[in-house]
């Protein structure tokens, strides 16, 4: 279903939201005094129709349409949803709104993109302020799902949630914060880390390269699945977060940071944070968590290492390193080219069996590639050549498959060269059990 | 090359340094006074093991042996690295290090987790100090990359450098922390960030669970592998870091944090913080450094869908949602097996590529059984079929690799029946790139 909507602000943050309003098939009206709005906007859409495209399986949903009406008044006019996005400016916002409300219809849901400013002050000078909250975005908003919702005074309860369900519909995550603050609750914490970057760079402690690889090659890792509390609540071990309370508390006194003003560590807030943090693990046992923190964490390095980028690069770098490693250290075997070569061994991994505990075709062929790589090393096709610019490919592969091999079972590989010139081998290898020397598979 | 290895001190971090220098062939003697030493290390090991499994193609490097000597002086004898764990109480640490430096030979380096105690102070009844640095990692130190060094006022200059090409060695990031400062560079803003969290809690702004979610579906994805620093440079559009800090400077005398003491943006400082920030953005165009990190956004969120977890449950529910959208009212394909079926779809997982970022050759097989899966279910040979106590498996694959195919590039799968008894199917299938229609691969 299509909704109506008008962006106010066409920033970085309002063609965010354009975009992705948009890309979720609705109409949108921009509105922003700048005369470069609208190629801003559409080379964010560009962006965000690139990352939709990766994103998603499947054929992307239809788009809505983009205008751009001349004034407040008539890009708001019809709009059902008015995103504002102006500067953070107390003053400016609260014109902007005002005027907003002026021209909208009166039952449209007006939201602010603040970053920190107080819904209550924002919707002062507005006509039917019941109608307005705060929708704090992160960028790229195309693509981060988080939403902070903050009604003010004068906030109607049914606003907030039309606004969470329309934010859900573009595939966000709504997060209502119930008590209004300044700085809400992201923002507050990223204040609290940026003030004391701030510091680390003004006081020569570290550049700016520095202080950003502090962050995303450790606990920047974590925080893109799992907040500082469940993290913590691991780091404390079986005994959890009460122990974990209890070894880094007196830590709080020390100057670790530029914030000293902390609440004091009783007993009674202890036991508030340890009883929200049982809430929050919702009965799973900490082995689980610990395994779906570090599948997480695998998942995302390898994610990265698609992009070769930050810890993704590094760990394609050690792959690199490994298997440099594997070939330097060994002995080159003498090979008889006549007689096959034992090259690789290993066990069925768990992963790599279906329900039966049978291993799946797949993996046969992901054996033959580890025993034509011990071959290629033997031969001397090793990282210094890869780093040469050579490199090999897989022309052509024949399996038969003859056995079943069960998960964890030993096996070894033997790989016998059938004929080589310059350029192409051909290779003939068997698996066998490591125990009885069945022959589940070979190609052929 | 093995390298001696004694780790004092095993809880969850000891015990994480134990398993990352096991898995990375080195020998460890692990000493802990507690009686639980051995079965926390070995649940830590085999919990390292699972993820080292996962993380790396290709056969592990051989592990290196782990014992558990009943005292720390037995324990360092002999030993070329030693990392000491203990509890974070600087009298505790000082007077463990003492003892390690009295009991292992000379040349050791010696090497403190701390997470932010002083190494001049730690380094303080030390003989031979000069050998002392502190190597602060993060949980899971099996998996995170990131490692603090930071010397004391005794610590010589080699020292640093030799800590810092072993931990290179073990697949790390060793970050040299230049300034000796009270919690290093990570844990300085990781306990600004904390201590705001901890007053949220106090103040009932919000819960840990809320808490945990302002980071995780937001500012804590871009994290993964951008800093604070790059990531605002791109907030500040066009104009970058200049007009970040002229927009959001202001912002810095509001309330947003507890962290109220900030330095003075001065025009020298914004100058000194714009500088480093075009240092590090290397040169890179504003719209490319936006496509990284989109890039870097779409994989790390894809990655997490494989997990179900954050944001990946989230984007795997939209993507169910819009698949039912798309699907609800469609015709079930009628089989036409004169035609290829066009029976499954997907994306080439982060996992499936080599450092080229290639899909490896046992993949193409992989995705032909899924095809095949999905011709199996067309025909009615489904879950009732196979709970019934029947069953297929693969007789003989033949397959041409002809393409390359990268890591995340959308493909599907074509599937033509050649010929087929009431026992047997013979299938050809094709793999298609999902945008260009390229056939990388076809079996035969």
């Amino acid at each position: 279903m299509s909704t109506r909507c008008a962006v106010i602000g066409a920033g970085v943050i309002g063609g965010g939201w354009a975009a992705r309003l948009v890309l979720s098939g609705h109409d949108v009206a921009v509105y922003d005094p700048s005369p470069r709005t609208e190629s801003v906007v559409r080379e964010m859409l560009a962006n965000a129709e690139r990352a939709q495209r990766k994103l998603a399986l499947g054929a992307p949903p239809r788009q809505g349409r983009l205008s751009f009406p001349g004034s407040l008044a008539e890009a708001v006019r019809g709009a059902a949803f008015i995103q504002e996005s102006a500067l953070e400016r107390e003053d400016l916002k609260r014109q902007i709104l005002r005027d907003i409300a002026a021209e909208a219809p009166p039952d449209a849901l007006i939201c602010s993109s603040t970053s920190g400013l107080l819904p209550t002050r924002l919707q002062a000078d507005m006509t039917r302020p019941e109608r307005f909250v705060v929708g704090h975005p992160f960028n790229p908003v195309y693509l981060l799902p988080l939403v902070e919702l903050c009604a003010g005074a004068r906030t109607a309860p049914e606003t907030v949630a039309r606004a969470a369900a329309f934010y859900s519909s573009l595939g966000m995550k709504p997060l209502h914060v119930r008590k209004e603050i300044d700085g809400f609750i992201a923002d507050r914490l990223l204040e609290a880390l940026w003030r004391e970057a701030l510091w680390l760079v003004h006081d020569d402690v570290a550049t700016v390269a520095e202080i950003d690889d502090a962050i995303r090659y450790g606990a920047g890792l974590r925080w893109s699945f799992m907040g500082t509390f469940l993290i913590y609540r691991l780091a404390g071990g079986e005994a959890g977060m009460r122990h974990f309370m209890a070894q880094f508390g007196p830590a709080l006194k020390l100057p670790w940071t530029k914030l000293m003003d902390v609440p004091e560590l009783t007993e009674a807030f202890i036991d508030k944070i340890a009883e929200q943090s049982d809430l929050q693990a919702e009965g799973v046992p900490l082995r689980e968590l610990e395994r779906r923190r570090d599948d997480c964490l695998v998942a995302v390095m390898q994610a990265l290492k698609t992009q070769n980028f930050a810890s993704g690069a590094l760990l394609a770098e050690r792959e690199k390193a490994s298997f440099a490693e594997r070939t330097s250290g060994a002995a080159a075997p003498t090979i008889d080219p006549t007689q096959p070569l034992r090259a690789h061994a290993g066990r069925v991994q768990p992963d790599w069996v279906d329900y039966n505990n049978h291993m799946t075709d797949s993996r046969y062929l992901f054996i033959f590639g580890e025993a034509s790589d011990a071959l290629f090393r033997a031969v001397g096709a090793d990282d210094s050549y890869l780093a040469s610019g050579f490199s090999y490919f897989t022309v052509e592969t024949h399996i038969v498959h003859l056995h079943e091999i069960a998960g964890l079972a030993p096996y070894y590989a033997t790989t016998q060269i059938l004929d080589a010139d310059e350029k192409r081998i051909h290779v003939f290898h068997r698996i066998h059990h490591g125990e009885t020397g069945a022959v589940p598979a070979t190609p052929w």
